[in-house]
């Protein structure tokens, strides 16, 4: 941020009177600019024995497959952001979802938000998917997942299935995680 | 927002190409502004048969009662940031934090997350509160709470001590209710 979005002054990176942490100042209109976490929201559909996933046709890692997910946009609950996404990227119903992870993301400043619920009639390709498959556990592309948020969001829910019993899980993925994750010092 | 926060040059309010709702555009240097919900977050303190309640001493609904809550921040979880304005708002320590509450309202752009715990040693009033006390559940000043979730938290959790059971509980409030709420049209 370099600019101030109210009145097109240059703004400063400071800690304001009152406060405890720096924020992005415009001297000349007196607006302090916060910054906040996004959500991602999105939902793990289930159809019998197989779950659907979605390989991404954008960046970033596109060519991985991944839950349908994206950016909570403003006017909209969680659920139907969820449910929007799951539209968007796999044509996809999921009926009845229930909140399953909740995953804070402090380094990249997200908190992902899953919802579990059973797919509800067909599914296809979405414009941000090259496609859109339903797999087995056995079947799981691990290693060509796209976020450790969802093979951390699979991997409970395999082990719930295991268990017979699903909760809501929440957690968190730090940076060194993230970085073992994708390979990148 | 008027200007690109980034280049300074004016922005205008439009739908971008390959999107479908509208963005605040910046034509000279290419910028998309995406506009996202924020998260409340918080804490339902309970010591014994009472709940810790703060009186604001801030815009905006000065005077009225509150649990501790307030904007998630950047470089934090969901958890650290319900936890932080406990402390900040009631220098108070809540032990063992689980979910409780996630409410959504998306006529203002807000995702309310509070967390249910007993309140571990003393409590005072921090810089943002008149006052900090605990309240029975035949003392709760209904009438004098600062947010429809608030009254909306406090009432789950009443119901679900009676029965015996406390879960996560998903809503969402409108801009009808909250108009009813705080009495204007």
């Amino acid at each position: 941020m370099n600019y101030c979005s109210h009145c097109g002054h240059t703004v400063r990176f400071a800690i304001p009177d009152g406060d405890d942490r720096p924020r992005f100042l415009c001297d000349a209109c007196g607006t302090v600019h916060y910054q906040n976490p996004r959500i991602v929201a999105g939902t793990l559909p289930v159809a019998g024995e197989r779950i659907l996933l979605c390989r991404r046709a954008i960046s970033p890692r596109k060519g991985f497959w991944t839950l349908p997910a994206g950016f909570m946009e403003n006017a909209e609950t969680v659920e139907q952001a969820a449910l929007r996404e799951t539209r968007e990227e796999a044509c996809a119903i999921v009926a009845e979802p229930t909140l399953y992870t909740l995953i804070s993301l402090p380094h990249i400043n997200q908190v992902y938000m899953i919802f579990l619920g059973d797919l509800d009639g067909d599914f296809a390709a979405g414009p941000e998917s090259l496609e859109v498959e339903l797999f087995e556990e056995t079947q799981i592309p691990w290693d060509e997942l796209a976020f450790p948020t969802i093979e951390r969001t699979l991997r409970h829910f395999f082990d719930d299935r295991r268990r017979g019993t699903f909760e809501l899980h929440l957690s968190q993925i730090g940076r060194e995680e993230r970085e073992r994750y994708f390979g990148s010092a």
